[in-house]
């Protein structure tokens, strides 16, 4: 589930090795080029922490967000 | 299953979409480089087929090939 | 440069390693995806070659190839 | 060059843009593996911040981490 905190909408995703780790990473980086819109990602040694927001809206969450959080989700 | 072809041991992979196909070359990417041993990879949309042999003898299948083939299938 | 041969596009792009060839991997896999027109990539230890073709137009060479062959330079 | 901030070894890498960030990632997940240690990774559209410490020494910046930076240095 993604949580809305300080205009941000964030989620982490936990994986059993770096691996998979970086497995994930690579489909989220191709969706995100694809949509033109782009997460900060936070990659760890088991988890991937995606935080979406729209820089030129005054950093609060947008509708390009949740398009994005969706089609992540269909990815894992 | 592997199968040996023309001195190469090969195994084509099936996805359902290129992005899969991303994730997968990824995992494959990262196992060859940490074990010192690099395959032949051919991506296609929705497939990876992958060749291995040994450069330095004589291009025949050895332990190596084994060894990689085993760890690539430990990823999928 | 690019060659046409049996009705591909298709050019060989050569790097110092298989780590370089990784990072050229993920960016041609990008810039693939986000045009929606998919190559056969084959990928070895220090080059990765690149085919291009139209499976809907009886696997000959279109202007998708073309666009894709030019943003596949720019990248390089 | 590397910070030692809270104990930790840090470095921001920037790029023109998201692919070449893509690029720059995967060559330090590669090498990661390879080093079997795991930095955290900060990645967002034109930058790779990259944070080294080594978890089992109470979080503390050691030889590990040196070896990493080194190493990832000579990747960009």
């Amino acid at each position: 589930m993604w949580n809305k905190v300080d205009n941000k909408l964030t989620k982490k995703f936990e994986f059993k090795n770096f691996i998979e780790v970086c497995a994930f990473f690579s489909k989220v980086a191709i969706i995100s080029e694809k949509l033109n819109h782009h997460p900060k990602i936070i990659v760890e040694y088991n988890s991937v922490q995606i935080e979406l927001f729209t820089h030129d809206k005054n950093n609060s969450v947008t509708e390009k967000d949740y398009n994005l959080a969706d089609a992540i989700d269909k990815l894992s």
